[in-house]
């Protein structure tokens, strides 16, 4: 049984407000048997289902993020810190900041992963991957920032690397990315330039497996690849990436070894854990997985440490004899929720029951009207797919203010065919073709004269 | 009389995409004795009177951006290259790009102003303006972390420090600035933290007039005053900064000289031109005024070139003996519709009139439910000015496809007082309080085995 302070509410630290996080902060959050306090680096919290969508020009970013403080503004037994765990303390119970440390009863680490790009780490500078708001304004800047640099490329074969999108990992957000990219060069942008054809782009899908989408069924496989290929994407499976440098992409497929000039390339394959994960497994000696993912208990806590829990992306759990849990939303929902409940259970002096995921299906969307649904005693394609997919995910963003205004933004979008939130921002707006800005090669005013207007 | 070559379309070259580029460029854009070239360094045009809801948290820069292709995509005689002009060669009618240079027939210059800090240019990097995306992102980091770091800082001077905000200008920008921040403070933020009561927060308006807001009648700049110090603004008039340093803004009021800690200060203050006013002024000889904007003909030429035109903020015009007309969006709407007309004309063989603005008005909003608005015939302040100042500035919208999501978002966020843009993204998200983040102080992965999933 967990420790219970008598003198004052017990105290649970959750470590990352994304859904693991923020579901088990939210469970607890109308306990008045225990005090919360989440940190986090960021001070929202992110729905990574759809960044693919801010990456290729259709959400901004605030429109899929919510602030943590404002999603528990109302648990008055919750408080929300901006900040980066370091280390723990596992004797002494507490959680360690570059300021300051937090003592806890019950700790909930879910910081989840990052990129990973199998010990090549030079090529995250150019291949960039997609799990937060800077990586998909860095996307979108480098897909629109392609066309318009194909728009002023005099050169046939240099427009044509300008023009090809090569997207590594045939995962959900691979694929959703090339449906989407698709749809940008054959739909939206046809009217936008005088000197390309955005038609003449090429959109390569790489997945190293013989089929896109693993850990779907087969059929769903094929659907979602004849989708892809209806759209204009090439879908290229058993195929691996072995080197990408100076915009060249060398790739093997058994025997064959092919070079593929691209000067757009994105990561959407590998993960390894957050070092929260290294942590860990110093300061309690738990096993991790090749990825860096802490190996858990039934319970989802620590070997030897019944209070410490891992839920979300970073925890490696498998049901008995079955292949560990993927690292999607509804996994980590259900575990941040499962931690709440049993920790207030400990607190009541109950047993806990294991934790079971139940699987409600899964879906990705290939691209306007495709999608693929596999709710496992049913498995459909299709238009319907993508309304099954266009209700879940207002359905979850539900929690947030967002709702509304991601809805109008879907329906105007579909009804126009058009994406307004392409924007390049950011740095070396215009360090294509080796441009460079000037900058005060002419100084315009008189330091000392310039009037306030 | 323009050259009109008979062979060719007249090829009008617009450099700058913002509302007096714009507009020109729409005007001619169904011309067919016209070619255009729309040069803008940026892949959008941007609404810039709302840019302060972007610093804010109230609207993401897409929602106030529209991409210049799509603006444009209808106009089979207009090109749009994004791209920046480097020089001008008025003699061979050219402009200069880093990569090329591209032949005009008539030249339109709309590059606007950015921010001037009256010679002390090191206070740009403490004191950001709000011209650009940019901007305004970092305004919205610098205000949200401020109060995050206040909720962590335990010395209270150093915590009133960061609940210190400055707004340096007393014209539309830095009233509409400073009303937004009052409401933050004192309504949207105040259930979500725990350790400070962001109603403690101080906003300082300063001002080196004798009233804010000084091209407006006195009566609208008192009405301004007293709607600000309503919702928890002091406004300083009569003051001038002498200095920013080490999070203290010294100040002169008179003979008073004072010392105030603050951790956000932003600029509404200074104003100079683009570098394209000096190049026009070493290439053509025409006369800049003090803050190095182009003093124009009556028909917005530059003096001894007829086919060069200046209009936005980059330009000094006067009607006879009046002063130079505000930068303000109408005026370079105006001008650029003007230019366009003028091009026209003179290809039919007409006469050219001079250019007459045509002021409808000015507004400016201060908060929920208050603003000032000055027809001129009639002032007004309070709900009425506020409906106006929402209705005159989604009808301009209605150019740009974000017009539905706009309205959206602020019928959301009137009823709810909520603001869901308030991220904090960019670089050193937690250098506050000298905090750095871990990078691999614990490496969670061996870089050889990690697994793709």
């Amino acid at each position: 049984m967990i420790n219970a302070n008598n003198q004052s509410p017990h105290h649970v630290v959750v470590v990352g407000g994304g859904f693991g996080g923020l579901y088990a902060a939210k469970a607890l959050s109308r306990d008045k048997n225990v005090n919360v306090t989440l940190i986090d680096k960021r001070n929202f919290h992110l729905f990574q289902p759809l960044l693919y969508q801010v990456a290729t020009g259709t959400l901004s970013p605030a429109d899929i993020s919510s602030p943590l403080r404002s999603v528990l503004n109302h648990s008055k037994n919750t408080k929300v810190l901006m900040g980066e765990v370091i280390d723990i303390d596992a004797q002494a119970q507490k959680v360690v900041l570059q300021n300051e440390e937090i003592n806890y009863d019950s700790l909930i680490v879910a910081t989840g992963v990052s990129h990973f790009y199998f010990g090549n780490d030079d090529w995250e500078k150019v291949a960039p991957g997609l799990k937060t708001v800077e990586d998909a304004l860095e996307m979108r800047r480098k897909i629109f920032l392609a066309f318009e640099a194909a728009e002023k490329e005099t050169n046939p074969a240099i427009r044509r690397a300008w023009l090809t999108f090569v997207v590594v990992g045939g995962g959900p957000t691979g694929v959703e990315l090339a449906g989407a990219i698709a749809e940008l060069a054959y739909t939206t942008l046809k009217k936008d330039f005088r000197n390309i054809d955005t038609s003449e782009a090429r959109i390569l899908l790489l997945e190293g497996m013989d089929r896109i989408l693993p850990p779907y069924a087969p059929e769903l496989s094929a659907k979602a690849e004849a989708s892809l290929s209806k759209l204009g994407v090439t879908v290229q499976t058993k195929t691996l990436v072995t080197n990408i440098a100076d915009d060249i992409v060398t790739m093997r497929q058994g025997d064959n070894v092919a070079q593929l000039p691209a000067k757009t390339i994105l990561w959407a394959a590998g993960v390894k854990a957050s070092p929260m994960g290294a942590i860990l497994a110093e300061r309690t000696g738990v096993q991790l997985d090749r990825a860096g993912r802490v190996l858990v208990e039934p319970d989802l806590s620590v070997v030897g440490h019944p209070n410490i829990f891992v839920v979300g992306d970073l925890a490696n759990f498998s049901h008995q004899n079955d292949k560990p849990l993927p690292g999607v939303a509804p996994v980590a929902m259900q575990a941040g929720n499962y931690v709440a409940t049993l920790i207030q259970q400990k607190l009541k002096g109950n047993q806990s029951v294991p934790f079971r995921y139940l699987d409600r299906g899964s879906l990705a969307v290939i691209g306007r009207n495709a999608a693929v649904v596999d709710l496992g005693f049913v498995k459909f394609s299709g238009i319907l797919a993508w309304l099954t997919w266009v209700f879940v995910h207002i359905y979850f963003l539900i929690e947030y203010d967002n709702k509304l205004v991601v809805m109008l933004q879907w329906g105007w979008n579909y009804w126009t065919r058009n994406r307004g939130a392409r924007l390049i921002t950011g740095e070396s707006l215009l360090t294509v073709n080796g441009e460079q800005r000037i900058s005060d090669r002419f100084t315009s005013v008189d330091n000392k004269t310039a009037v306030e207007v």
